[in-house]
């Protein structure tokens, strides 16, 4: 007799929907598909010898310890570099023991999910969110409680009026997620008040912030808005970051900055989770940025992505119909697209598929699944001729549909 | 006014309890010290040469790839090296899909944990059982049932006994979890007839069993007995392995084996824990195993590693009292020390620092804390002249308090 392994499934496992990214993005395997669906940063730039001289000094200096375990936390010196780079942002008030390192900031998410959320528990997040932090507070059964966004970041008014409903039924959020800078999928940067208002209401409804930031070194417009973290401090306020997108993804590595007493939740369990990140990519990190090189890298992706964010607005205004409208990112990898109402972004995908293109359709960004009218356009890992292409064959698409 | 962040942490998390290893092993950071207290493979041996050729070769060939991010289920031609390995140790009726890569076999715990256990499920393990297991069974609120280990492995009988009360009770286990090679901590091996017993009982008990098997290669002594998963097969056998041991723990890369409708809860949530594992370290992987240097590294291992465990055996047999007893594994890297009952190996701990010799406590092994007579010697870390050194001044410590 064969086990039946549902019956033994837990009640998380039983809620795991596969990812519609991940099931849709099966579809994309032709080098003839311009995919506008990625989220990865542009292979074309990565200084590979860079990379290959890190490592090897990295192997030749600290071969035993780099390829031993290391400690939860995360290699010394690279903490060390990682909080002297954020009091140069502007962070104050953190020490060694309120840094750690994590298998990047999909872990980081994942572990906030796993030391806050009970089955049931609400979590406050925008409209829309981030998929991963959606699939993360998701697999520990959280409730969605959504914010809208606007260009000017989550809405501060609706917070504040989400926040008066949750106290009136006695629901305590157990925090307030937000992608203040150049937000997956929407493109949008919270403003300066609105950073404070926010950090406000944090202190009005008692409230803890999870600040994802993935994406504010890649600014490539404007000026830079100091982080929640930075305007509020660490009290309230646990912040994740990630060299996936301002150096490799392939490295697994990203960072965690919390007080300590919420830190030590984190670290039991980070120790369950994985016991400790790569060694061997914590020192050629650590090489990779004590050497500047993180720096020259991060300099040619902010020259090189307003080309292609350029070429993705120009292409949009030119090619989609009217009744159509979308963000213009001052930096980051995404531009967030609005179809006629008519459309049903979701319904479309398998048609754009067979018209050779590929985007991320809406819907997967909504936690309670409430909008078919969006598309998130990468513009960081295609090139501008493609780019071009790609949101023509969108367009034409779009138009045959009106 | 500061966050109270007690009252929003899970219940899992305020279960979490840290590590005893951990904070005992904060007071080792002294090179006076003598640790037998670890769970590493020896560094000495690393052939960092050969790793720095891998790394070059996967950066100046793979570069992109290797550096960005990778499927979920691990790099492709990796799995297939895997599988191929396992089918010539006789395993059968595996295909990719079964097969993938995690973030050690640490996360391929914290995985199962999450996709099978409820709050309050219980989960069999052997007594004493490997503390990571504890944790991430733990950190999903299982309760454990155990069941006491022998010098041939798991008891069986007991085993029968357990499942036949938990049948009474109306408790169906969510799963049986054992490490059947060189235990950790125990060094005791299952033998050929327990295991067939074990998946005899799988059937009639309507049973998931979890085969947790990272030291099966580093066998230096007696015949290689054939895993669960090659007598069992995949139905109700969940395989976890790991790189940590028979290469470098510092890539942070194992590998997992299951049926398909498990690895597709499995896969969800790894997407949710990390994404993908590092695609860096698994083409480094990729280029040490395919060059044959994964078993030319092992064969090291298999010379060396007996030489510093004869070291231990010699030495406990020289320096211990009498009254204590110790398994004597045929592979991997612990030896279980007993010792006499009027000693407490937790309370003795702190003299052993100051004696400046360090193992680990055996009550962390033990899911109900029910043992404080048993301690864990590692002898893969450490050279012979130091085990013998180290042994002794342990022994010398025991007989002061008989």
């Amino acid at each position: 007799m064969s086990l039946n392994a549902e019956e033994l499934f837990s009640e998380r496992a039983l809620g795991f929907r596969p990812s519609e990214i991940r099931e849709l993005l099966k579809l994309v395997d032709s080098p003839e598909i311009i995919s506008l669906a990625g989220g990865m940063p542009d292979g074309r730039f990565f200084p590979i010898d860079r990379v290959i001289e890190a490592s090897t000094f990295a192997l030749r200096e600290y071969g035993k310890k780099a390829l031993q375990y290391g400690s939860t936390e995360g290699i010394k010196k690279l903490r060390v570099l990682l909080m002297d780079r954020m009091e140069k942002e502007g962070v104050s008030g953190i020490d060694l023991d309120n840094v750690i390192i994590s298998t990047a900031s999909q872990q980081g998410l994942s572990l906030v999910a796993q030391v806050f959320v009970n089955p049931g528990d609400t979590v406050i997040v925008e409209e829309p969110s981030y998929l991963g932090a959606i699939q993360a507070c998701a697999s520990m059964q959280a409730e969605f409680c959504t914010v809208p966004l606007d260009k000017d970041g989550m809405q501060m008014d609706i917070l504040e009026d989400r926040l008066k409903e949750l106290q009136k039924a006695h629901i305590r959020p157990k925090f307030v997620y937000t992608v203040p800078n150049f937000h997956n999928p929407a493109g949008v940067t919270m403003t300066l008040e609105r950073r404070k208002k926010l950090i406000e209401l944090a202190h009005t409804y008692d409230l803890l912030i999870i600040e994802d930031d993935p994406y504010g070194e890649i600014r490539f417009e404007g000026e830079s808005i100091p982080s929640l973290l930075a305007l509020g401090g660490k009290d309230r306020i646990v912040a994740l970051r990630t060299f996936s997108k301002i150096s490799f993804p392939g490295l697994r590595l990203g960072w965690i900055v919390a007080r300590e007493d919420i830190m030590n939740k984190i670290i039991v369990g980070k120790q369950a989770a994985d016991l400790c990140s790569p060694a061997l990519t914590q020192y050629i990190s650590y090489e990779f940025v004590s050497r500047g090189w993180l720096d020259d890298y991060v300099a040619v992706v902010r020259r090189e992505y307003p080309k292609k964010k350029n070429a993705m607005i120009a292409a949009l205004e030119q090619y989609f119909p009217a009744g159509s409208s979308w963000t213009d990112p001052q930096g980051g990898l995404f531009v967030w697209a609005k179809v006629p109402e008519a459309i049903d972004t979701a319904a479309m995908f398998r048609e754009a598929i067979s018209a050779k293109v590929a985007y991320v359709v809406g819907i997967a960004f909504y936690p309670h699944r409430n909008d078919n009218c969006h598309m998130r356009l990468n513009f960081s890992a295609v090139d501008p001729e493609h780019i071009t292409e790609g949101i023509h064959r969108l367009g034409d698409l779009l138009k045959s549909k009106m």
